[in-house]
C-alpha cells in the first residue's frame, strides 16, 4: 500500500450539525499521556466528571455518566435499558432523530406509536394526549428536544405532565440542545436522557453524557429479562461508575480527559451566559440572513438557537454552495437529510462555533458566493443587519 | 460543588492489561483541530485508516473499520450481527473475555455451547471437534486468541479447519494480539475478528478495529431479522465507511486521528520489527522474573508476549505490592481477575510499553518492594538475568 503521509487537515470553521470547534484547552486535555482506566487518578476524573455532568444537566440523580460512545449510543442506551419486548413506546416522529427512535424500538421487540408531525414542526400537548390513548399501558414517551434534523425546538413541560399523569417515563434527546439551551432534567420531571459531547459542549464527538432519575432506575432494576446489548448495559456500567469500580469495559481515557476540559469551561462561562451567547449569534445571524433573503424553515416561535435551519432559495445551487464555502473559506455548514434534502441548510451556532466572526464571516462569504451564482442581494446587507442586532442586544 | 481543577495525571508507565502508553504522535494526533465527519478530507482519512488496518490484520477483507466503541463494542459487533435467534453458537470459555461472549450470545437469544478449559490453559483441535458435535448446526464458534484475564495464548490455524468443516464461521477476540504478535486473517480462514486501539496498537481505548470476509458478510445479507444493535449494526455502518457516506453516527473523529497515526507507526516499525519486539522484550522479562523467583500462571508453550500473567508469590500481598508499584513508581501492572483474582498479577507489555527501559525498572522496583515485604531474592537477579537475555537475543 501506499504511504499514508502526516496528518494535515485543513483549518476548518464547523458550522454544520456537529462537531463544532473544540477549545484549544479541550485539544490539549487530549494529548495529555494516559493513565489506567482503574487508576485512582482516573477514578477521581470520573468522579470529577459525574458532579460537572450533573450541573450541566441541573439534575441530582445519581446515575449521571459518559457513555462510551457517540450520541446514538445514548439513545441506544436510553431505550435498551427501559425497553422490555411488548412494551407499548410513544415517539414524536418529525425528523431524523425520533424515526432513528421507532427504529431502534422495533429492534427491542416493542411497539413504537409514532406520533407524527411535518418535519421542522414541534409537538403540541393535545398531539401528546392523543398518542397516550392509542396505547394499553405506555412504558414511555420519547421526544427530541433539539431536533437537528429540522432546527426545530420542542418544548417539553406541559409533556412531562401528560407523560407521567399516564404512568409513562419521560425520555429526551437532548444532544444538540446541552449547554446551548436550558435543560432542566430535574424540574421538568425528564425521567432519563442522552446527549452528544460535540454539540453545544464542544468537545470532539466519542461520548454520550446520560443521566437517568430514580423512577427509570427502579424500571431499569425491575427488568423481566436483561437489556439486549451488554456494551450499554447501565446494571453493569453503573457498578464501574459507581463505588464498586467493578471493571466493565475500558472506558476512553482521552475522550474523558477532554470531556472534563470541556465541561471545565461551561462552569467557567456559566450556564445563564453560555446560554445568552448562543441567543445572541443566533438573532445576529437570523437578521443577517433574512437580509439576503434567506428564512428560516422551522416553526416560528420553535426555532434553536444552536442549530439554524434556514430555505435554500430558489434557483441557488445547494452543494454548490457548500463546496465554495468549504474550499473557498473553510466553513462547514450542513445540508438537508431526508425529506430536507437539497431544500435546507443546517447552519450550526454551537458551543466554540457560536461567536460573531463566525457569525459575520459566514454572512460575509455567503453573500459573496450567492452572488456569484447570479442571485440578487444587497451587497454588504447581511452584515449589517447583523451588526445591528449586536448592537440591539 | 467545588471547582474542578486543571488536569494534571502523574506520568505512569502502563504496564497493566491495557491501556498502553501512546507515542507522542499519537497524543498530538489526538489534539488535531476537528473536521467534519462527513468533510472530503475525514473522508479520505477513514480509507487511509481502512487500508492501515487492512495490512496490520493481514486481510484483503472490504469490510474492515474501526467501530465507534471500546474493544468489547467490538467483540458485541461482531455477535449480534453474526448471529440469530435460535442459532447455536460454540464459545470458548477459559477466561474472561470467553465468560463476556457467553452471556453476549445469551443476550441475542441464541444457545451459547460452552467448551470449557481451566483458566490459563488453550484449547486443542479435539475439545473444539466434541463442542462442534453438540451443536445441531453450529452457526459460528469464537474463541480468544489473546485471553487477556490469562495470559493464554490460543493456536488458531487447526481449530479454523474443523470449524469450516463443520460449516460454520470462525470468529475471533483479537483484542490484545493484534500488532504484537502474528494475527493473519486471510491466511488462517479467521471470518470475523475485532481488536482494541488500547493494546498492541498503542492507540487511547475507545475505538475497536473489526474486519469480516465475504462468507460472514453474506451471513450478514442473509438475516431473517434486522441486528439488534443499531448503533453496532454493520449493515448502515458499511454505508458510511463504504463509497455511499451514507450518515450513520457522528465518527469520534479525534479518536480516529489518533488511530490513523498509531496505525503510521506500526506501518514504520514494520509488523515483524514489532512482533520480534514484542517476543524478546517478554522473554526478558519472563527471565528476569524467573531470577527472582516469580513463576508465569498460563500454560507452558501457550504465553503471550503482550500479556505475561504471573503467579503472585506466596505470602506477598497483591494489593500492596501494585499500590507501591503505581505510588513510588508510577508504574501500573493488572491485577488477577475472577477466580484468579489475588493469585496472578498481568503484565502488559504491548506496543509502545514494550520497551527494555520499562522491563529493567519493573524489575528493579519489583525486586525493592517484594524484599521490604520480606521476600528473599538476590539483589540485582532479576535485572541481571533480563539484561543476559536482551544480550542472547
Amino acid at each position: 500500500m501506499e504511504t499514508v503521509g502526516e496528518l494535515s487537515p485543513s483549518p476548518r470553521i464547523l458550522l454544520g450539525p456537529g462537531p463544532s470547534n473544540a477549545h484549544p484547552r479541550v485539544l490539549k486535555a487530549l494529548s495529555t499521556p494516559l493513565v489506567g482506566h482503574l487508576d485512582p487518578e482516573f477514578v477521581r476524573l470520573m468522579d470529577e466528571t459525574k458532579d460537572l455532568l450533573r450541573s450541566v444537566f441541573q439534575t441530582k440523580n445519581t446515575l449521571t455518566l459518559p457513555i462510551s460512545g457517540t450520541g446514538s449510543a445514548g439513545m441506544e442506551t436510553c431505550l435498551v435499558n427501559l425497553i422490555e419486548p411488548g412494551d407499548d413506546v410513544v415517539v414524536g416522529v418529525n425528523g431524523v432523530f425520533g424515526t432513528r427512535m421507532v427504529d431502534i424500538v422495533e429492534r427491542c421487540g416493542a411497539r413504537a406509536v409514532a406520533m407524527e408531525a411535518q418535519w421542522g414542526n414541534v409537538f403540541t400537548p393535545e398531539q401528546v394526549q392523543e398518542a397516550l390513548t392509542r396505547c394499553k399501558r405506555p412504558k414511555l414517551v420519547a421526544v427530541v428536544h433539539a431536533e437537528t434534523s429540522t432546527g426545530a425546538w420542542q418544548p417539553l413541560q406541559e409533556i412531562s405532565s401528560l407523560v407521567h399523569q399516564a404512568g409513562a417515563l419521560f425520555v429526551v434527546d437532548v444532544v444538540t440542545s446541552l449547554a446551548g439551551c436550558p435543560v432542566q432534567v430535574d424540574a421538568w420531571g425528564i425521567d432519563a436522557c442522552y446527549s452528544g459531547t460535540q454539540k453545544c459542549l464542544s468537545c470532539p464527538p466519542g461520548l454520550s453524557p446520560v443521566t437517568f432519575n430514580q423512577p427509570a432506575l427502579e424500571v431499569i432494576r425491575r427488568r423481566k429479562q436483561k437489556v439486549q446489548s451488554w456494551y450499554l448495559d447501565l446494571t453493569m456500567i453503573e457498578k464501574y461508575w459507581g463505588e464498586e469500580r467493578v471493571y466493565h469495559h475500558t472506558a476512553p481515557i482521552s475522550m474523558n480527559y477532554a470531556l472534563r476540559e470541556a465541561l471545565r469551561l461551561v462552569q467557567e462561562e456559566g450556564l445563564e451566559t453560555r446560554f445568552r451567547r448562543h441567543q445572541q449569534n443566533h438573532l445576529a445571524l437570523m437578521a443577517g440572513l433574512a437580509a439576503l433573503g434567506i428564512m428560516p424553515a422551522a416553526q416560528e416561535g420553535h426555532r434553536l438557537w444552536m442549530l439554524n435551519s434556514v430555505l435554500v432559495p430558489t434557483g441557488v445551487d445547494d452543494a454548490a454552495v457548500r463546496r465554495k464555502l468549504l474550499e473557498d473559506y473553510n466553513i462547514e455548514i450542513g445540508a438537508g437529510l431526508g425529506p430536507l434534502r437539497g431544500k435546507v441548510w443546517r447552519i450550526g451556532l454551537m458551543g466554540e462555533s457560536s461567536k460573531r466572526s463566525n457569525v459575520l464571516l459566514l454572512l460575509s462569504a455567503l453573500e459573496e458566493i450567492l452572488q456569484q451564482q447570479g442571485y440578487r442581494c444587497t451587497s454588504g446587507a447581511g452584515v449589517s443587519a447583523a451588526q445591528a442586532a449586536y448592537n440591539r442586544a
